[in-house]
C-alpha cells in the first residue's frame, strides 16, 4: 500500500511532516510520500522522503508566467504528482497534457476522479495511478471505505477493465484499519490529507497508518 | 451519417441556415441538424429543422447566473447538445455533471475530444455518441479522414473497447466526398462548421456534403 | 428607481414573470426588466418587457463554441446586459473586453462587484452602470442596505469618483421598503431574483416592490 | 527603476540567473528583482537575490490542493509577486483577494493591465504598483515605450488620478535604452522576460539594462 499525504494550503510545517514521514518510512518499511505545495517542493525534498506535487501545468517550456512546469517540479525534488483532483479538477485535454508533461520530467502520476465512471475515463489517459475520492466525504473523516464501499470495488473494476492501472482510494482515511479495508477492497494505495496534516503528533499518525501493513 | 453543422459564433444568419437544412433533409433524407448559439435556438427550432445547443451548463436549476440550462435549451426546442468542443472545453467532472443534465432534460449528447485517448476517455462517462477533433485540423478544410485517417480508425476502436459508442468526426469536413470518407473509415456522423456557415449558398452546401449517403 | 429581475436558472416560468413585469411597468410606470437565460430571451422579449441577458462572451464574431454573442442576445431581444455577476465571475480583462462587445451590439451593461473597491475597478471600464452585491448576502432575504448600509454609501461615493456611474444595489432585496431604503443610500437601481423568480404571485411581488418610487 | 525579470516557464537556469541579477544590483545599486516558478523560489532566493513570485493564489490556508499559498511563497524566500500577468489572467474578485493574501503574507504586489482602462481597474484595488503590458507587444522585443508611448502616459495618468500608485511597463522591453524610454514617459519600473531569460549572457544583458539608471 502506497500511503500519500496531500498537505493541501494547511497551515502545517512540510519539513516537520515530511521528517516524520521519512522516519516512519524507513522504520516501518511502508511507502509513504509527502506531496506539499510547489514553493515548499525542495524543502520537503531535502528531508530525504519521497515528495510529489498536488498539481503540475499542462504546458511546455514557454510564456506560461505563473504555471508549474513539470520540469521544474522534478528538479526541486518531486518524483511524482496529483493531477485533477476535486479542489482542483482539471479540463479533460489538460489531464491528458498534464499526465504526458509529467511523463515528459520523469514523474509519476495520480489523476483523481469523482466516482466509478470518471475513473474509467482517466484510466484511458495512461496514467501510472488513479484515485477515486468522493467529494461528498472529503474532509468528514468517514472513509468512503466504510461510507459507501461499493464505490471503491466499481472504481477497480473500471479501471481494471481498462488496463492494469492501480486505484487508490481517498477522502476520509485516517486510521490503520481505513487503510486496511481500503486494500481489502482492492486499492493499491490510499491518498490522506488532514489524517496527518492537522494532526497533533503527525509522526504517531503515519504510525498508526502503517501499522498494519 | 449524422451532420451537425455547429454554427459557432460566425456570422451567419442561422435561420437562413436552418431553414436550408431542413430543406435538403426533407428533401434528401439525410438527418441533418444545425447547433446554434442559446440565444438562437428558440428561432432555429421554429425552422422545423432538428435543433442542437453548442453547450449546456454542468448544473440543475439553482442559482446559476448566466449558465444555460439544459431544460431551458430543450424548453427553446433543442434535442441534443454538444459538449467539451475545443472551443469549449470541460473539466472532467463537469463533463460528467453536463452529460447528466442533458439526459435529464432528454437532450441527445455529443461529447467531442482531441484524440482517441480522450475519445476512450470520454466514451467511459456514456454520451449518445463521440466526436474527434484534432484541434490543429479545426477550420483547415483539410478534412482529419485524409489528413490523419488512423486518428479516425483510432477514435473508432477506442469508442468500441468502451462500448457500444457512435463516434463522429469532426475537423475540415467540407464536401460530400469528406463525408463518404469519414463513413468509410467507421465514423457515423460528421460534425462541421465553415463548410456551411460561411458558405455562399448553404442550401448547395449542405445538398453537396448528403448527395451520396 | 431601474428594478431588475435576475431569474438565473431557478425553475420559473419565464414568460409568466415576463408578462407581469411589463405589466406592473405598464400600469406603474415604473423602469422593469427581467434577465432570463440566453435560450429564454426571445421568448421573454416576446412579451414586451424590457429583456436583459445575464451575461455575454467577451469576443467578437468567430470560432466560439458555445458563446453568447452580444450581437445575438441583441437579435434575441435583449436591451441590456448582466455582467460579472458573482455567479459568473469574469476575469478583469474580460469584464473590459464584454463591456466593449455590449456596447458594439447597442446592449446596456450594469458590471456586478462584491464590495466598494471593485465597484471603483469596474467603474474604470466605463459601464452604463455598476451593482453591488456583498456575495455572503446573496439569497438570504437581507437586504444589504439594511445589513451593511454603508457598503452602498461606500460603493455610490466610490463610483462618483471615477465618474458619473449609477449603482444599483443587489443582495437580499425582497420588498418595496428595501428598494426605498436602497434609494436613500444613492442607489438608483436594484437587482433581484428569488424576490421575484420565486414568489407564489410574481406580479404582486412586482407591485410591491415599486409601490413607493 | 525597479527591473523585474519574469522567467516563465522559459528553459533557463534561474540559480544562474538570480546569481547574475544579484551580481549586477550589488555592482551598480539598482534595483533588480528575478521571478522564478513557485518550485524554483528557494533555489533563486539563497542567491541573495530580490526574489518575486509570478502569482500567488487567492486564497487563505485550507483545502486549496495545487495553490500557491502566499505565506508559503513567503516561506520559501519570496519579497513580493506579480499578479495577473496576461498569461495568468484572474478575475477581478481574485486579483482582490490576491492582493489582500499577499499583503497579509508581507509580499509586495505589481498587478498587470492590458491598456490604461485597466491600470485604473486594478489600481482601485490598493497593490504595492500596477504595470501596463499591452498582449501584443510581449515577446515582441519592440518595446511599448517606443511601439506605443501614449498608453505609457495614459497609464501613468490613470493611475495617478487613483492614488499614487507607481505604474511600471511591459512588453517588449531588451535595452537600457527601453528602460530609459519608459522611465521618461513616467513608469517607475519595468518588467522584461525574454530579453533576459533567453539571452546568451544574461549578466551582460542586465548590466545593460540598468547602465544609465
Amino acid at each position: 500500500m502506497f500511503v500519500l499525504v496531500n498537505l493541501k494550503a494547511y497551515p502545517c510545517d512540510p519539513v516537520e511532516i515530511g521528517t516524520a514521514a521519512e522516519t516512519v518510512a524507513a522504520e516501518t518499511g511502508a511507502r509513504i510520500a509527502v506531496a506539499p505545495q510547489a514553493a515548499d517542493l525542495r524543502a520537503v525534498a531535502d528531508t530525504g522522503v519521497e515528495t510529489w506535487a498536488q498539481h503540475v501545468s499542462p504546458v511546455e517550456h514557454g510564456s506560461h508566467t505563473g504555471s508549474t512546469l513539470a520540469e521544474r517540479a522534478a528538479a526541486a525534488g518531486a518524483e511524482g504528482t496529483l493531477l485533477n483532483h476535486s479542489e482542483r479538477r482539471l479540463r479533460l485535454a489538460d489531464i491528458d497534457d498534464a499526465v504526458a508533461a509529467a511523463e515528459r520530467a520523469g514523474l509519476d502520476t495520480v489523476v483523481c476522479a469523482n466516482n466509478p465512471a470518471q475513473v474509467g475515463a482517466v484510466a484511458q489517459l495512461s496514467p501510472d495511478a488513479v484515485a477515486v475520492e468522493p467529494p461528498e466525504l472529503i474532509g468528514t473523516g468517514t472513509p468512503v471505505s466504510q461510507a459507501d464501499p461499493d464505490v471503491v470495488r466499481a472504481a477497480v473494476d473500471a479501471a481494471s477493465e481498462v488496463g492494469d492501472v492501480p486505484v487508490y482510494c481517498g477522502a476520509g482515511i485516517s486510521t490503520g484499519d481505513d487503510v486496511a479495508a481500503a486494500r481489502d477492497l482492492g486499492a493499491e494505495g490510499v491518498l490522506l490529507a488532514s489524517g496527518v496534516a492537522k494532526a497533533d503528533d503527525p509522526e504517531a499518525a503515519l504510525r498508526d497508518l502503517v501499522t498494519d501493513l
